[in-house]
């Protein structure tokens, strides 16, 4: 028996969730570290966008979508969509009784590595920027550190149109930005994980607006590599000499979804399911 | 006892129905003909927008804020949404067992009456344009008649979160425009209610894009020009001589609501309540 075949291993799959396809920048990060884990995706097309509505909202259906994943006898669920992160994740850890990894600590964490200054932008949607969310995990962290947070709430609506570059994504994203020149960041979180898609754009503009040294946070890098700490600190990590698998679920419209994601993820992903929620 | 106290009289409300703040537009029209009416409006803002859903989605939810708006004992139901009225128009009809008055007829009736050409451009959410509706609608009144459909998806978005005018909205305009030019239309129908609080950019842009005598037709004025017709030929109507009320209900978010609608319509709109479907 070699080392890795005695070393302890869980089979068992990785819940991702999202409120429609931003999750998918994070599955493209964790199958590009963590190749033998089998992945189930549920994707909640019926009701996208989260970005706009209420806490309780957001709790309620992500509740049901953490019930959704756990019938696939996951071992985990990694919560790939920043607005359920910033306001759900305990919710769900005491719903689910499995560990649970939002994307927003990864985030701060990788924000905070990266800001020379101390001074962080975030970019969310509302009920992400609403929640203070960010700015309580990067004080965490670091207290002397600064977050300015500002509201996106048109980047999820062009992510989802197909909009991702040329003139109006262009202008969408300069007129945010807009709103944090003057704040004096070095780095620039994108805390949302729909907005990778836009990711050019964004640090073209934050670039020419911020500064030119602006560096650009991407939670959906940051929570893969922590993910795959976290797997091997437990030892609930998959072999590694595998191809792991990935199934998707959506709520809504699984063929257009099937579509979206292969051109995304640059292979077939078999049949898309439909779950009712 | 007057002509007008001897008339036929129904004093129940009317209910009107969108997935969000769209449908105010086709309110405010309704007010401003026939004030005596008492109105209880649901914008289904948990799970807007609609337009890129699925039928079974749509119907789905719309069979859900049908059955509640008629718990408030309403005399008719106005589908101030295209995209339900594209369709699940029937099917509230059989579940409801009372008048359902969609924007679809009275926009297809507005166009045609306006055309000189016979050939209609219209712009709406993508299920609204998939579904075909303006097409069947348009023949069915003049055969002769050509429809020519745009999706444009980020209108919606550009309203809720309340852009609606400047360089991004004419841009995003401009853009979907752009696709009809060379089709020849004469007519433009704004195939969304939310469409309407974008009006100035459209017509700007169309003027400039399809020709400058585009006519630009309205569905929610339309619709209350054909709802007054209905109701006093069925002798439907409420006494015009009172102030009707006008209740606000939503599936999320109450408070914003209430605040944009005001905004919207001018005047207080008292406590907007939540129902939980």
């Amino acid at each position: 028996m070699t080392d890795q075949e005695t070393q302890r291993r869980d089979e068992r799959p990785i819940g991702v969730f999202d409120s429609g396809l931003g999750g998918l920048t994070v599955v493209r990060e964790i199958r590009a570290r963590l190749p033998g884990e089998d992945l189930v995706y549920l994707g909640d097309t019926a009701r996208v966008p989260y970005g706009a509505r209420s806490t309780e909202t957001i709790v309620r259906y992500a509740r049901a979508c953490g019930r959704s994943l756990a019938r696939h006898k996951i071992k985990m669920l990694v919560v790939a969509c920043n607005t359920v992160s910033a306001v759900a994740l305990d919710v769900l850890r005491v719903d689910l009784d499995m560990p649970v990894l939002g994307v927003i600590e990864p985030g701060a964490r990788a924000a905070v590595a990266a800001t020379r200054t101390g001074r962080v932008g975030v970019i969310g949607t509302a009920s992400t920027v609403a929640s203070g969310a960010y700015s309580r995990a990067v004080s965490s962290l670091a207290t002397t550190a600064e977050v300015v947070s500002m509201a996106a709430p048109l980047l999820v609506p062009l992510v989802e149109e197909g909009w991702l570059d040329g003139e109006v994504p262009t202008l969408v994203v300069e007129r945010y930005l807009d709103a944090l020149r003057g704040a004096s960041v070095d780095t620039l979180v994108l805390g949302c994980t729909h907005y990778p898609m836009l990711r050019p754009v964004i640090e073209r503009v934050a670039q020419r607006t911020l500064g030119e040294h602006t560096r650009v946070v991407d939670s959906a890098e940051a929570t893969a590599n922590e993910l795959e700490e976290f797997l091997s600190s437990r030892g609930l990590a998959n072999r590694s000499d595998r191809e792991g698998t990935l199934k998707i679920t959506v709520t809504d419209r699984p063929r257009s979804f099937g579509a979206v994601a292969e051109r995304f993820l640059g292979h077939s992903v078999g049949e898309v399911e439909v779950v009712d929620l």
